[in-house]
């Protein structure tokens, strides 16, 4: 039996980061300065960026990106390379052996639904149906794990032998977002009081979006803030 | 035990189409003859056609289409997403209940590989390592779909419970692809005689390209006969 | 002097559609029904196109396309081509002589701004200011295109000529969209009373976009309703 | 009579960088070291950003890219647009009154072209030829300007009055690109003893994608070897 590791959480590592908020502004003001458009007055970035952001001149926020590397469950990074217009490089399962990490719930996690498709409202569930999600996830990702090794120890290709790997395996990507991209990922991949977009991302999503929307705030404030302010939804 | 289905096959079916070889020449004659178009002449397809191609005037294919629904493997799905300038509408293991259906290695399958990563080269196995891969994925599947039925009767979410499910269970998508991007995805998951760009693609993807091209071919023969003329290279 | 046509209509033919309402519809089945997808019940699309738009699940609508063939002065496909995720073929002034047709504006064009840039308001101006913008293009519309006519004639390149031709000289482009793009570019280029996000497109452009408006309306009904009724926001 | 300035040269100033010949490879060594990717061999860069070029591996070049304030006239802006994956902001003719700087032939522009389009050659033509170009342009630029300017006196708005402006006039726009577009730009739009791919780029045009070329060399030299390598195909 191999040595196997449940964990819940989603790492989300900031590698590289382009521009700033007086990027956005400067790629702005080329509509209005032109040649001069690195002249602007730096004490009007902030009104130019809730300006754009209320308005919808979204173009000027594609020139400023952030790259991330990130560990998650192939379940949520399914869900993840939807976004098409991010740029992504995935943990191969066919170049590499993929090691014996698995996603559990954890015990904040609401287990139960109610409600149409699309509307899910997400409850806790009783002790008994955690400790019972607990043990299939983790009976199963245990026994698939064993089976895999088996099978690359008997020479088959990794890319068959992960086929019978569950969704809850963690792998790795670097994901590179401009700014449109990563507000239009947060509006639909995060919910919060501030939300305009109806939307009902998976928990575990919401947690990356979490994260990235905490290295925007930190690195681009006055986007980050007009974001906000204007309802969240890019 | 729940009741299983295993099989090996890719389902490819034809929905749509958008547009024929007139329809990329009338496009590439709109930069000669501006709004006379369509008054080109038919004669002068297949060479305009070869021309394009060999040149690299990639837009007029973008302005024909074809959307086909699949069925496949999550593992083969995962890949195809990947092509980020395709249209996907995908099965969601949120809103639905995941059917009992699992990809197992067919008996032609070449289950040994050889070489570095990107250079494989694949061969077949004994007797036995085809048998045991058999059993072995057979064997998960089995477990993993009781297990996530178990979990589903006790009234956990079905987005919870399919995060033990492996990546071989089938589900399905609508893909919509203009000729350039499908062109794009024939390069890169298909290798044949023909190939000038050397590419190494599973051959579970490599299956669903080749009905893919099979379209191509029926409903563009000029594209596709200038597609294989300049090695299938776009 | 070379006989010059002076025109303010922009030309908009509908060119090639794939699909319907009934497509939009069978791509989101997909994410319930799977395989089955085209077994939706017709009579639940209108309600599902107005909850897919409504709740900004637009990938379904990525699956519908529209071609045109749209003639319209060089100021206007400038606009045009910013919609990066449209696709185009453009009559080259490289390959081609252009052709004697430019734009003036016509009695109604409103003539005379006021308001700061991004929010301007357009008043009416007086007869002498519409006489002598009339006067004014014509004119300089007339004796560019001698001059180039000129150099041609002696031999020199159409794309070093061209370069003295103002941007109200007509050409043509096939256009092919998306419904989702389109959606998008109305959102941005058209501003009625049904507009809830604020937009100040240039009135030649919005010309465009109100026909391809009504092709919309025509061959999707119950996307274009549901478009209006959710505030023209894609 | 507006002060008019006639120059021939395009201006490419690089704005802003991120990420470097390592970054490249770290971003593909995520797809076999996984959450190690930062801990791959530099040693290693250079043979590996050459198999990625070789083989067609071009997403890790994604997550990189450049930023450029570019000013050059309308008709080469007009084709560098037509590059849908670049960012654009554009110098506005209907927020800013336009300034009187306009493209002239340079003495050394070869200005006679032969042969069919899209395979024209360009030779020199006579003293006169070039002095005939010269003052057409001129004048009309010069004319042009003027009617420009008196429109604007007049109170006509500038959306209006700049549909006189010939194509030569020039303006800014900031660009961004990352590393696997620039190379496809560059591919496109640039012709050297080391292209495989046929192009026949307008003079000016190519030497933009001359001046981007420069920084790709001078920032990710290892990237530009591999593209010349491998025969400047991407």
């Amino acid at each position: 039996m191999n040595q196997v590791t449940f964990k819940n959480d989603m790492t989300v590592e900031l590698v590289e980061v382009m521009g700033s908020d007086l990027t956005i502004a400067r790629a702005a003001w080329v509509s209005t300065l032109g040649e001069r458009a690195e002249e602007g007055d730096p004490k009007r970035v902030a009104g130019l960026i809730n300006y754009l952001m209320r308005d919808s001149h979204m173009s000027p926020f594609e020139h400023a990106s952030m790259t991330f590397r990130i560990t998650a469950p192939i379940f949520v990074l399914n869900q993840h390379v939807r976004h098409r217009a991010l740029k992504f490089n995935l943990e191969s399962g066919r170049y590499t052996e993929l090691k014996p990490v698995f996603w559990v719930p954890g015990p904040q996690r609401k287990l139960v639904q109610k409600g149409k498709p699309g509307h899910y409202e997400f409850f806790e569930g009783s002790e008994e149906q955690y400790l019972e999600t607990l043990e299939k996830i983790a009976d199963i990702s245990q026994v698939a794990f064993d089976a895999y090794q088996d099978l690359i120890n008997s020479g088959v290709a990794r890319e068959v032998a992960r086929a019978l790997l569950p969704l809850n395996i963690y792998t790795t990507a670097y994901v590179t977002a401009d700014l449109r991209n990563l507000m239009h990922f947060l509006t639909l991949r995060r919910f919060t009081e501030d939300s305009t977009v109806p939307t009902h991302p998976q928990a575990e999503i919401a947690e990356v979006a979490e994260k990235y929307e905490e290295a925007l705030k930190f690195h681009f404030p006055l986007v980050h803030e007009a974001f906000i302010k204007n309802g969240r939804n890019v």
